[in-house]
């Protein structure tokens, strides 16, 4: 017996880092008792959901296909069926190229309540990062979005004067898009701009006109990308030149190495200054093998004269273990506590206590 | 001497309420110095930024024009050149007819660095929210999207060819759109949906045929709303013919009157329900008009054998007044701690100490 209905989201994850994720997916994820997600730029958002969710990739991985259209939706339904919350988590928006109709005719045929949430597409999202507007009073009244991957099949005549074309996953193609437009009207001249691995840390961007893009970027894997076709992209590169670069990381890439709770922050003040950030964590805080010592020194309190802090990590473990004697901050009457540094400090004030010394800064 | 460089951030707001802004941007208005922004869907948005951000409302407001772009451009220079983090937040996203590229334009030319924060648009997110995907393998290969507050400007021939056509800002223009389009040779059967107020509480779709669509809309006030062409509408007809509803609240508007820290809890909960919530906070936590009977409590702490706190706001002021008489928790050692209600604890505990008594629930 299910003892609450379940729901599944179809929610966009945007693409980039999880920066571009909208707040709602954010508490969507975090919620999640299924996840259910493709292969994804960003792999932080693996990590908003809580530590007993069950996590299933059905993206291709390593050379493996991926899991058939027909499993998908089998597995949303059962899990929607038990009462579970599932999200189905997409790249970009779940209704730009998002394959979303065969899940969500499933779940209506199986009576499972279903939201589909929207999110960044990296239709709209690269062109951006890349500095070209999709649209602009003198340049472009219009833009269209269509997939690369056949371009047999698109209607040429129409794309081809069509003010902005956005085109997904055509980076293998473009051979044969550029030839398309050309054959259709398009000026050689016409600015093209392609943006691979758009929003990631690798992120490559070429500009070029139609007559040369494919020399320009021979040899390269365009793969994936996003292609832009129209006057907007001289927007970029008239911008670019005159801009004086005041963010002094502009163009650093930075890995981060602190554990993951913790870099949050750091990234953000290097984000500001134009850094690109990687988060790594080299390092994970865990409590010790035993906590006998700690124990044992809390259960005499009364015979210590200082408490001497020197993380926030240990501000926490040591409440953690205080809470488990089932004592409180009382118990710490008679002893004074010194902390070494702000956040320390911070971190013990938030449990309302003041340290009685901080030693000064080197 | 300014002690720092200003920035001016770009920054998409998305549609509809707050929780479709994206992380990054939630982030850059936690911290904005400047709030620059337009006539907006959600005023939430505004109760994001710190209380001493100076805001500049710049958009249309009570029959009142907006502030001329010129003005606007000096205003994003002079308080980045101040040394100010300036969020200039726009509806949707700054490259989708957001009139980035004066403000962009004028920045640079002043040495300002900026940086351009994507958003939901209203032209993706507004037929997502009615349910009507942009793409679809047997439907669209391609959507376009246009303004259409002046459609005599637009090529009506290579639109009418488009599978799946957006237009935003085109509600009052709706007969000539519809004419345009049938002229030039798109059937008459062609399924169409009118989105008005997209994303907020007001949200109304009509769904029709280009050829009586004007006629099924007679009266009707039509702005600010999207308009989708192409047969992918159908799609939503027939999920919603088929969708059993399980969400109970589906359909309801909701007007939550909590406080404006406190709904967001309650808020998730209605809007899971299938809810749409509309926060109106009716009153307002503040500081009573004198500190002195607290104050005078706490400076004779040790004459008291019970504290009693009855909500989180109490345990707060309790602790803010302990430090300003610079004590801590540690002043309570011999005093017995009781609270009522759960969060009341959870908030205690948060500070170290563990309640001593909870009366039981009725």
């Amino acid at each position: 017996m299910k003892d609450k209905n379940g729901k599944v989201y179809l929610v966009g994850a945007g693409v980039g880092d999880v920066g571009y994720l909208t707040m709602r997916a954010h508490q969507l994820l975090a919620q999640a008792e299924v996840l259910v997600y493709d292969a994804l730029v960003d792999s932080q958002l693996l990590q908003l959901v809580p530590n007993n969710c069950l996590q299933l990739h059905v993206g291709k991985r390593g050379g493996q296909p991926s899991t058939p259209q027909g499993e998908i939706n089998r597995l949303l339904v059962a899990y929607c069926q038990q009462g579970k919350q599932v999200v189905r988590l997409k790249t970009g928006d779940p209704f730009i190229f998002g394959r979303s109709r065969a899940e969500i005719e499933s779940l209506i045929a199986a009576g499972c309540a279903f939201e589909v949430i929207p999110g960044i597409s990296a239709a709209t999202a690269a062109p951006l990062w890349a500095l070209i507007p999709l649209t602009d009073r003198d340049l472009s009244r219009c833009f269209a979005v269509v997939t690369g991957h056949n371009p047999a099949i698109l209607d040429w005549q129409t794309l081809a004067q069509i003010d902005t074309l956005v085109i997904l996953m055509g980076g293998s193609r473009l051979e044969e898009i550029v030839l398309h437009l050309q054959a259709n009207g398009r000026s050689p001249s016409t600015p093209i701009a392609i943006i691979r691995s758009c929003g990631s840390p690798q992120q490559q961007i070429w500009t070029a006109q139609l007559e040369n893009i494919v020399r320009e970027t021979a040899g390269e894997s365009l793969s994936p990308a996003v292609i832009i076709i129209g006057e907007v992209v001289k927007l970029r590169e008239y911008w670019l030149h005159q801009k004086t670069m005041h963010a002094p990381l502009t163009g650093k890439t930075i890995l981060v190495t602190r554990s993951a709770g913790q870099s949050s922050q750091f990234r953000q003040l290097l984000q500001q200054e134009g850094a690109r950030v990687i988060e790594m964590p080299a390092l994970e805080i865990g409590p010790p093998s035993s906590w006998e010592e700690l124990d044992n020194g809390i259960l005499h309190l009364s015979d210590f004269s200082w408490l001497i802090l020197t993380s926030a990590n240990g501000v926490d473990y040591f409440f953690e273990r205080l809470q488990v004697q089932e004592k409180d901050s009382r118990a710490l009457a008679g002893v004074k506590i010194a902390v070494v540094g702000k956040k320390t400090a911070a971190s013990l004030q938030q449990r309302g206590l003041k340290p009685d010394f901080i030693p000064p800064s080197l």
